[in-house]
C-alpha cells in the first residue's frame, strides 16, 4: 500500500568516541525511508536539498524505489548539516555545526500523485511543517508522527496541534515525560494520548519499547546489543520498518502493530551497529527476518497452570 | 520440593511521600518466604529475630505454613530495626536508622531436617553468612543468591567467592553495572556470569527483568503500574515468587525459568503496590494467576512473514 515520508534529508558529520564519519548522508526521511523500503516499494519522499547533494544517493535512493517526485533539489543551495559528537555513554550528545541552509526555507510540496496516499510518516521536522504536509493529503488511512525534544521545548503549541489530527505518535522516553510533565511513562502514555494520538509508542533504548494501542499494552524487547557505535537514526529507523511493515501489510490492528513495533525495533538495531547509514543501507530479507525471529525468543514464554 | 529461604527479619519504619508505616514486619527472608508460600508449602526459614518479634506474625507465618524451626528467638534481645525513607521518585532512599541488635551476632544454624533442601535461597545478607548457610547443606539441586550495593562496595571480595558456588544470581541494574564495572547490561551479566553463576537475573524496575541462561536470554516486560506506593521488598518478592515457581515444579530448563521470572515479576508488582508486606501478605491464586496473565498479554505477538 502506498507510503508516502516526509523529513529532513542532510549531509552529517557523526563523532563517537569510536570513530568519526563526515558529510554522511543522513535526516530523518532518509533513515525512514530507507528503513521502510525493506517493506514496502516504492516510498514516496518529500523533502529538499541543495546542490551538493551526492548524485550517487539520489541513484541509491531510485535503487531502493525510493520514488523522488517530491524531492526539492535546489541547485544554487547547501544540502541541510549537521556535526553532532557523542559521548561516551551514547545517551548525551552535543550539536557542534548546524547549518539548514536549503532547509531554512523548506516548503513541503506533495506532489498531486502523492496525495492519496494511503500511509504518511510525518518525519522529525518542525511541527509546523508537518501541518502543512497532512492539510494537503487526501484522507490518508494512518499518519503517524514522530518529534524531537527541540520541538517540545521550542513549538510546544504547534507540536499539540499536530497531535489533534495524527493516529501513531512515536516519542522517545525522556521526550515523552517532558511533553506530558509525568514521570511515570504509563501516566506519560495516557496524558499524551489524550492530547489526540490514540496509539503512542514510547521508546526506551537498550529498555525496548511500548505501545500504546488505545486501552491496550504491549512491550518489546531491546536488542541485547553489546556495544552501540553510533545511534544517530535509531529512533527513524525504527519508525521506518514500523511504518513500513503496516503499509505492506494495510494492517492496523493491534496484534498487527504488536509485530510492526518489533520490525521497527529490528531495522533500529541494525542501525546502530555501524556508522549513520551504514548499518541499514544494505540489508537482506533474511538478516531482517532472522532478527524478528531473535526478538521472538526474547520475549516468548508458555503458558502455566498455577 | 523443598526450599529453604535464608536471609534478614526485620521491623521496618518506612517513610514514602505518600505515607508512613511503623515497625511493621520487613526483612528479606520474610518478603521471600512469604512469595515463596503462594508455590510451595511449607518454606523452611533459618534467621533470627528478638523477643519483641509480634507474636502474631510469628502466627501468621505458620498459617502461610513456613517451618520456623531454624528461627532463632532471642528473648533478651531486639529485632532488627531499619528506618528507612524515599524520595518523590521512589527511586532513591535514605536509610534514617539501621539498629542491628540480634542480627549483629547472627549465625545461621541450619536444622537438621533442613540441610537436604532441594532448593536454597540466599536472601541479602552479609555474603559471609550466606556462605556458611550453603556449607552446611547437603547437594541442593540449585542455590539462588541475592545481594545489594551495600555488599558490592563492603564485602566484595566475600561476595565474589559466594558468587563461585552458587546457580543463579539476582541483582538490579545498577548494582549488575556497579559489580561488573560494565556500564552496558548485557556486558555486565556476562561478566557476572564468567564469575560463577550461568544463570543471571538483572532487575530493572520500570523496565522489566532479565534472564540471561547460560547463552540464551529472556526479557520480560515489567507490569505497567501507574503509582508506586513502597518498593521496600520488590526485589525480595520477585526472588520469592521465582524460586517458589522453581521449586513448586522442579524444572530448572530455560523454558521454566522463564515463567518463574513472570511469577517473580508478578508477586513483586503486587509487593509495590501497597505499603511494607501489605501487597503480598493475603493473595489469592486467582490474582497471581490473572496477573501472570496479563504479563502474557503484554509480551506476546504472532510471527510474521516477511
Amino acid at each position: 500500500m502506498s507510503l508516502l515520508v516526509v523529513g529532513s534529508l542532510a549531509l552529517d558529520t557523526i563523532e563517537t568516541p569510536f570513530g568519526k564519519a563526515e558529510r554522511t548522508l543522513g535526516g530523518s526521511a532518509t533513515f525512514i525511508s530507507v528503513a521502510a523500503s525493506y517493506f514496502v516499494q516504492p516510498v514516496r519522499l518529500v523533502g529538499v536539498v541543495g546542490g551538493d547533494f551526492p548524485k550517487k544517493e539520489l541513484e541509491y535512493f531510485e535503487e531502493r524505489e525510493i520514488d523522488l517526485e517530491g524531492l526539492q533539489i535546489i541547485e544554487e543551495g547547501k544540502t541541510f548539516h549537521w556535526h553532532g559528537k557523542y559521548d561516551y555513554d551514547l545517551n548525551s550528545r552535543e550539536s557542534l555545526v548546524t547549518e539548514l541552509n536549503v532547509f531554512a526555507d523548506f516548503d513541503p510540496v506533495v506532489p498531486e500523485s502523492f496525495k492519496k496516499s494511503r500511509y504518511l510518516c510525518l518525519g522529525n521536522i518542525n511541527p509546523e511543517l508537518q501541518k502543512k504536509v497532512f492539510q494537503q493529503m487526501e484522507n490518508p488511512k494512518l499518519i503517524v508522527a514522530d518529534t524531537m525534544n527541540f520541538w517540545i521545548s521550542g513549538k510546544k503549541d504547534a507540536l499539540i496541534d499536530v497531535l489533534k489530527h495524527i493516529n501513531v505518535f512515536i516519542i522517545n522516553d525522556s521526550e515523552a515525560r517532558e511533553l506530558s510533565e509525568e514521570a511515570n511513562l504509563f501516566k506519560a502514555a495516557k496524558k499524551i494520548q489524550s492530547f489526540g494520538p490514540k496509539i503512542v509508542i514510547i521508546k526506551k533504548g537498550e529498555h525496548g519499547a511500548l505501545l500504546f494501542y488505545e486501552n491496550e499494552l504491549f512491550s518489546a524487547p531491546a536488542y541485547p546489543l553489546e556495544s552501540i557505535y553510533d545511534p544517530t537514526g535509531a529512533g527513524d529507523s525504527f519508525a521506518g520498518g514500523f511504518i513500513g511493515y503496516i503499509a505492506k501489510t494495510d494492517d492496523i490492528s493491534f496484534e498487527n502493530m504488536k509485530r510492526a513495533v518489533i520490525f521497527g525495533s529490528t531495522i533500529a538495531s541494525f542501525c546502530v551497529e555501524k556508522f549513520s547509514l551504514e548499518g541499514t543501507r544494505d540489508l537482506s530479507h533474511i538478516q531482517i527476518k532472522d532478527r524478528f525471529n531473535e526478538f521472538t525468543r526474547f520475549s516468548a514464554f508458555e503458558p502455566s497452570e498455577l
